[in-house]
């Protein structure tokens, strides 16, 4: 089976946003052995769309169109899709109701304009969005398949998983697999040193670092049969990369660095709690963003003034002017006083400069402190970040989770 | 003149990597008013590559190319365009040596493969590519253009802004200027609704809704001969924009809605503090994200556990028994007990249940109670927010944020 995917929306032509949908569904095709020989983006233009989509159906046995399933009047896939099909678009009732149940949810007067949502063209499926108000829709003609799915990637995502992927499961040629692995701790070029000779050697499964937003990662992808083989392949491939770069690896797949830290003091039933300055509540958002958290997590404190240092951590206003709020010896008394307060056994602070202002030339933007007690011990680090305000918070934040991760994975 | 944008690249019909190029050249191209009526990629495919330019050539004005200038087997589209368009490909020695000094200066021994990037098709003119070795290559064919940049985008954007922008530039159809207002609050139908005629009354400037990551937005773009012009159309349609929704907006262009409730704190000289329950220290995070908020902000506490919500705010074990944690009364205590805490003007609480467990019929996932203290006066919302706990996080820091501006903006 060949596919093409076609997305609709005029913000994507104008360059307003970066089409991942398209790379989301491509790659979800990709593992299942499906091919895809183009992918296109046209405005919401009915002339243009229905060209498009008779193109895009003329030349493969698929065509998944995102985008333009809203309620507004620019909002046409379902009506072009319609029309290129020949089929009439009729209400569905249960659909309806569904919408005004959404709405009803949220306590909101649905307009008007939604009712268009329950419209499916005749003898085409419609798909669970339970994050919007618009269904995915599925249209079988002869041997070809079309499917539409809405265009936010929170609506679009799930159906893709949870609806279309198994239903195109047995189209696919053989199957892609891939895992990823997770890394903090070390720069690109350092880590593909570390596993170079692993990167050269293998074709399949293959190895290749990524840097994403989120960090840096190493992909192993396997091609194979069945799934069994293709899981051998990785798990033997990911032993090797895991004996060469040890604790760098905190997880895999989608899981977070937060997410690690939580399932290791779950592990070990510590608690922690955490007194933030630079990071301004970046970690106790994080850490509370994991499911489960409110069982190691009771309490954190953001003080953002010296003032609040002093009055709800018991830092004394020597100990801050003699040594600075930026600095180890406040980052460990944060660290204590936090870890009295929330009764803990383990207690973290953070203090640095995270921009624009504030540098100086002994502690530039960028400069960091962060500390950990656990038992008797105390763990400290300083670190010089680069970026803006932003990434130096956020890098900020995941050095101190880091350094809590492995404090307590060597407990 | 129309132009349509192609993409080349197997690791982008495999969903490896996003196609930001594609989104870059497409907002420069609206910028100087030259309308995109169609993106596409292909994959390193000799005969679908041409196939697919044949086609674009025969819609397009403009054709503008990425990826595939490479020096290995794979890349393809020079040989293709030059095919495509009756021409031979000549060595250029002037490119050739400007490839060897290339890899002098990096120190690296020139590959045999790279004198392939050498060659250019007849008549075309050689675009200086100093981060790379590919040069890019424009051709005129009658009325046509066509333009091949390379796929490394820290290549292709330098090019595109200070060669291909400037040379274009007298085709666009005068400029286009957008400017984006920030709506938070309503939904998108209903914001529609309230400016459905606009919408419908206006080409030029015209106005149009979109539902991005960050929220709700409404761009207004105009095209004009000069920018006087295009900023006096906007204006005035921004103005009747603003009169229907009021304070539903709340900035415009890439301001947050955090930096819009710090300035208007700054403006009236208020300080703030935050008790948070289920979005764990977000908003905190949020609000010291914008540079300035240590002026604003002393203090934050993420009381995740009951014990905290007493020991730390002193609301009673018996408030938090018989109105239970998620509850308006429990909100507005934490909101009293922090402002007292903080010594700050005002208090700003909330509780709730951010799934995925602990919902109850009576309370169900997504319930939010935000209270926020100022003066004598006492602000209460109740919220039921869809989605996964990420997304009921986010929301509800949002309204409590919003609750903030409005409070403020209203003394």
């Amino acid at each position: 089976m060949n596919a093409e995917i076609l997305s609709v929306g005029t913000e994507l032509l104008l360059g307003d946003i970066v089409n991942t949908n398209t790379q989301y569904i491509a790659k979800g095709l990709a593992e299942l052995g499906i091919n895809v020989y183009r992918q296109s983006v046209v405005g919401d233009n009915p002339k243009r769309l229905k060209s498009s989509m008779e193109e895009s159906l003329g030349r493969a046995d698929l065509v998944i169109v995102t985008g333009g399933l809203g309620p507004t009047k620019d909002d046409l896939t379902r009506e072009v899709a319609a029309d290129v099909l020949g089929k009439k678009l009729i209400l569905d009732e249960e659909i309806l109701r569904g919408i005004q149940g959404f709405f009803d949810q949220i306590k909101v007067t649905m307009e008007k304009s939604n009712r268009k949502q329950a419209y499916l063209p005749e003898g085409a499926l419609a798909i669970e969005n339970p994050n919007g108000t618009s269904p995915g829709i599925l249209l079988e003609e002869g041997e070809k398949i079309m499917i539409l799915l809405p265009g936010p990637p929170r609506e679009l995502q799930p159906m893709f998983d949870n609806h279309i992927r198994p239903r195109l499961k047995k189209y696919g040629q053989g199957l892609v697999k891939s895992k990823v692995l997770n890394i903090f701790g070390i720069g690109e070029s350092t880590m593909e040193a570390m596993v170079d000779d692993l990167m050269e050697a293998q074709d399949n499964p293959s190895l290749a670092p990524y840097c994403m937003k989120e960090g840096l990662i190493l992909r192993i992808t396997a091609r194979a049969r069945r799934e069994e083989e293709a899981d051998a392949m990785i798990r033997s491939l990911e032993e090797k990369v895991r004996e060469r770069l040890g604790s760098y690896v905190y997880g895999t797949d989608h899981e977070s660095l937060e997410e690690a830290v939580v399932e290791a003091l779950l592990k070990k039933e510590y608690t922690i709690s955490v007194a933030e300055s630079c990071t301004g509540g970046l970690i106790a958002a994080k850490i509370t963003n994991v499911p489960g958290a409110s069982r190691i997590f009771p309490l954190s404190i953001v003080t953002y003034s010296e003032a609040s240092k002093n009055t709800l951590l018991g830092i004394s206003k020597e100990n801050l002017k003699s040594h600075g709020t930026v600095s180890k010896e406040t980052a460990i008394a944060m660290a204590k006083g936090i870890r009295k307060k929330g009764g803990t056994a383990l207690g973290l602070a953070i203090t640095g400069v995270a921009g624009p202002g504030g540098g100086t030339a002994k502690k530039p933007v960028g400069t960091i402190h962060i500390a950990l007690v656990l038992g008797d011990r105390v763990f400290h680090e300083e670190k010089r970040l680069l970026g803006d305000r932003n990434r130096i918070r956020h890098m900020a934040a995941k050095h101190a989770l880091n350094l809590v991760r492995k404090a307590v994975m060597e407990q």
